[in-house]
């Protein structure tokens, strides 16, 4: 048996990455919605159908389900291109949450699950959401705080809660769950695939979120003893903390890529626009304070794909260290793109701040990264714990402190 | 005769803001619409109603027509309680652009242009625009670049050209209008007050900008051979550019004053949210990074609110040093200002990325400040050449250079 | 009687200005130690009394103790100005740590008292240093933490415990040093005023720290069992930390106020390079990188600038309220001079990196600033506390909360 | 005839990797000389024979001239173990200038030159130094104002000219030298291999820099009619140019993985010290204002690590694309460096401004990276410029402009 990932050699790659670029910049951009304007169901079926016919349907998605088979280290530059339009990763069903739930189902669903779930889903017949955030003072980066349980029931569970930010689950199909859960007398999480109609679900209030990229919104939904099945058990009970890792990093990364993308399509706009305008008497990219602007945004994009590409290489050889470095990315990643969109407005000047350009939409579009999949501030309390755990163990293994005092003069 | 300014002691001030304060927090801030909603002129009619009753209607405008005349060196604390609430500044009537064109007027205009022009804003009774930005290649920040002419007619002035960005437009009564003219044999530019309903006058495109706050809109200003009469000349003929620095130092400032008003709301919806929130069991206001940015929120307020008061201070008595210094002001404000409320929806979390707050909607208001009234890459430029001319000109006046190099040690 | 005050008037403070720009820039630059080299004790005594010969010597100290009796509200245009040479403050007896001590015994010390030190050290007699921070784990910037004792003995007090960074201490008369006691059943802290000569006190280990400009370096100073009579408790037992705090917001202030003169004495060596150095046919002052560069250098001055006065006017008037403040200022200022340095540096290029201009002695001489007099971390905490406080107290007092939620969407 | 980059297996990297580490930590951090002394020539032959014994001495020097054969895809890991210590990279014998040199000299130099020079540098048996930058107003980083001359005589070339900043020039035995020649009536520029006990070299001033780490200073040069021989121009006449590219790129890259291992030595230091120093009672690695500190320089370190890799892998397989990348990890990896070593500083606090810990001298080590091999101002300019080009072309070969605007709404 041939080793899948072997097929995908750089050629191939880049090839696929021609064959996106190709397919957004003719087809995609062609069929935005205006900016302020949210995504429909519709436009999906439309731009899913033509990347089929164009060969760049479902990149990351196992080749059984109906997809390319790519391996993750070579996501990057496929996902940045898709990026480079705000509807190009719903195009190539490689969007959130969609995305992140098909890589955990590859990784720990069972065969039955996946024919059920991960092929409708790779084929993009069905959408799905990720229920794991919940109202104060329940848990949003910290799982600790889970208030939605399951109890166990005969021959299956019964789920109580409520959950918040549930991206795109309105029109979802099937929602992973995650809920406390007592098994064997240790309390632990367990992950449960509910499908969106079973009695006891509903879909509650729906916060309008300044991003609208994502269809389905980030509505509150409500379990309201919903009963299921064990074969609706997602891996092992009492296992969902560490799947939520599994999915995780690579979720987190993956929205790096995407991004990255648009954040170049920000800078190309400011690029075309600063080669045109002119203020007294210069085009605006020969002004040096416009060219500190541009060469800034050039070191966040190269330093934001380098990063990710260090990490999407960890990732597949190491997940604990990949998912790790995943929050340096993903703070790295999600400022600079901040940055790269605010300095394209700037440069853009007046235009940059209207609807007839989408930069600004583009700003709200990249805002909540900041704050999703852990907030910044969570990433960084993390990042340095983890930090100072690496070194003390290092001291710990003999390596002498490095902050020793040299002796001083004495009077 | 008394002196106006000396009515105004530090006590007066102080009743003054706080009587503003009240007014803003316990009726207009009830009156708000909702995140991305567009004011109107009704509620614009009804807050201003409220003001005037509440006694804090037109601070800054003079007794004569209809203010309270405090002098700009005491705007700031008002200008600030007012700008707490996005609709504070229209109930007060103090908002641009009407507050810069009457500032203006008040300096400039005619007894006569005062009574037909500044009476009406000044109680409310009429909205104005300021007709100076143009589409390119015409006068951005560059004024050089004008193309806005007035030629010489019998009896006065025919005005053609198109102006874009023209805020507050739609519904106003008058464009303050630059235009290229030719005077005596020399070339300069010259205000003109023109009547939004005078024949020619044309309101043309709209594109939708990201900020809500001013009544209508930004829309492009067509003048198709509009005919003005003499006495619709501001000031002198020829004297255009050199009035446009009276309004904008002023105007730069007072933008600073007002949306430092609402960094202050949004560091006041942070601090109410990290007192209750909490993250791995404690409140995030007593978490180390929180702090950090609770604390940069606090130091980028208060240096705003030190720089605007040097500033202020100096334009009351060094018209020319004041507007000079309004561009470090502009630029510190402006950026301190997004820092402020990007902060503030960080340390909200998911919340403060949906409509259900609106500090997302007040990045969006304030972002086209760093933009607009001279962008901050072009105020950076002129602060460098003013830099670098005021000291090359204490060298030439004696003072010894500072960079002449020590002998180094010789081999 | 005269009120003091009443007598420093606009024009006076400015003549005093200009006197000392004047002796700084034509008397003590001249007098300069090379880059990297300590001030001494001769140096010292050669520029005060030239200082005192150009009726600029110790502006702040009382009439009666030697001084001109500037008040608080006018020191930073003069100390500024002194501050342009890193010689300028000891030559006017404006120095840290003398000045705080002077200020800190103006304040406190019985007439007794202010005759045997206060007088030496106004006509520049005598130097003092302060004893507060302790070795770990003692108080650093946690005064909790003290661990130096004095214990009450017949007639006096008996002190032991150890001190560092008790900069300026070789050489002074005099140690304000801080200990814990016991009076009447409480524990506090006291100050006391010790001989530098008196038994048991000792100069310990001299930790070359990398500023240079303060004379007698930051030693360990030991207290091994030091008796001192009772007229050398300065103001009340147990009133320690109290009168800490009252020499503590002007001592940052005036840090503050010395550290933006070496600024701006950076600020115009780069000018005056980049007038003349060319790179790529222009001046470097015309490429807009730099220009980009000097913009920052001259809003960090600026707001610097504007920080200082507002913090020294609220001194003035509400020494609690100006010490709070004193901390946003100091954070702001110690960031805003290092990063005006280090852009000067830039500007200069090459040169600025070796010890033919002074330009990277001074980042060494600013460094410590941002860790001194509290570090700007600790800063940064008690800056959030106080505004997380202040604003709980508005909300208890019956302001509004302003996070609470908008409705959102139903299903 | 086997590749010989086929025999660095990832394994074999990683071998080498550890034995450096474990030669720097336990034998080279042991030698340092103390914070601001300088290093000399014994405890360099000393370092390099201990190197030599550890065998990880020269590892990017080809096999026939005394190195390991390292290619620079792999040099990063092992340059930055040797960079943990200041005096790592002259032990290994790839420190600057000798490393890019010998890197130069290995693409360009006739067998013989190899033999004569690229053998005793690769041996570590003799040091060499490059010719580049001039005094005022000639090269600094602007190649065209070269004005070093070298003049066609019977045999050979006559060098007339001044260098300055020639780093490593007292004691070396050759330099590099760029001079500008007319060459079949081209004027162009050459490199020339030049003894530097050659009649009519001169060492001149030598102006003390804030670093210390490279032997042999920063003097100035003297070409005072210095005649070679033809066969020591290096390479052809007329490339001076294009070989200094060849050089620039790796040259500046090796800079980024020395510094980086030193910004991870600051980094452990501030570790270990935060692991152990209370602050109100908590560790301060446990305080998260320090937190923050910490993670942002974990951010530093990593997407630094991440640019090198990418550059050094475009590097090995397209130089040109490698060089113009160069600059954005030369300018990220320069600024990054500095900041991390600036936060170990605070970190660690008072002792961080003293010489009982090296941190201090450490700022200014690496403060003039930011200055030397294109100064970050002149690498913006230069990374802005490409974009702005990139991006021209892809537009003038058929990619849509971006800025194009949307029909905005009509009046």
């Amino acid at each position: 048996m041939t080793d899948p990932d072997a097929t995908w050699t750089v050629e191939r790659v880049e090839q696929l990455r021609l064959a996106t670029r190709t397919f957004i910049r003719e087809t995609v951009i062609q069929l935005e919605p205006p900016p302020g304007a949210h995504l429909g169901e519709e436009l999906r079926a439309l731009v899913q159908a033509q990347a089929r016919e164009a060969g760049v349907f479902a990149p990351q998605v196992p080749v059984e389900f109906g997809g390319l088979g790519l391996p993750i280290e070579h996501w990057s530059p496929i996902f940045q291109e898709a990026g480079y339009s705000p509807l190009g990763p719903v195009a190539l069903n490689c969007m959130a949450p969609d995305e992140g739930n098909m890589h955990m189902l590859g990784q720990i669903a069972s065969p039955e699950q996946k024919q059920r779930f991960l092929g409708p889903l790779g084929r993009g017949e069905m959408r799905s959401c990720f229920g794991m955030t919940e109202p104060h003072p329940g848990a949003g980066s910290d799982p600790e705080a889970l208030r939605t349980t399951a109890e166990r029931v005969d021959g299956g569970w019964r789920i109580v809660g409520e959950k918040r930010f549930s991206s795109g689950a309105v029109g979802a199909g099937v929602a992973v769950v995650m809920a406390r859960t007592e098994h064997e007398g240790v309390s632990g999480a367990t992950m449960f695939l509910v499908d969106m109609d079973a009695p006891g679900v509903r879909v509650g209030e729906q916060p309008h979120a300044i991003d609208r990229a994502i269809i389905g919104g980030h509505p509150h939904l409500h379990f309201e003893g919903v009963t299921v099945s064990d074969d609706r058990v997602l891996g092992a009970v009492g296992e969902g903390f560490r799947y939520a890792q599994v999915r995780l990093g690579p979720a987190r990364l993956t929205h790096c890529m995407r991004w990255l993308g648009l954040a170049r399509r920000a800078q190309d706009t400011a690029l075309d626009r600063t080669a045109k305008r002119r203020v007294f008497g210069s085009p605006v990219d020969e002004l040096g304070i416009a060219q500190g602007l541009i060469a800034d945004s050039v070191i966040d994009i190269e330093t934001s794909d380098a990063i990710i590409a260090k990490t999407a290489r960890l990732l597949a050889r190491d997940q604990r260290a990949g998912t790790a470095l995943s929050s340096v990315a993903k703070v790295h990643c999600s400022e600079a793109v901040n940055r790269v969109i605010d300095r394209a407005v700037q440069l853009v000047g007046g235009d940059g701040v209207t609807e007839q350009l989408p930069l600004a939409s583009y700003l709200n579009e990249v805002r909540p990264f900041r704050i999703y999949d852990g907030s910044n501030e969570t990433q960084r309390w993390a990042i340095s714990r983890r930090a100072s755990r690496a070194r003390a163990r290092e001291v710990a293994a003999g390596e002498p402190e490095r902050d020793t005092l040299r002796a001083a003069e004495q009077a």
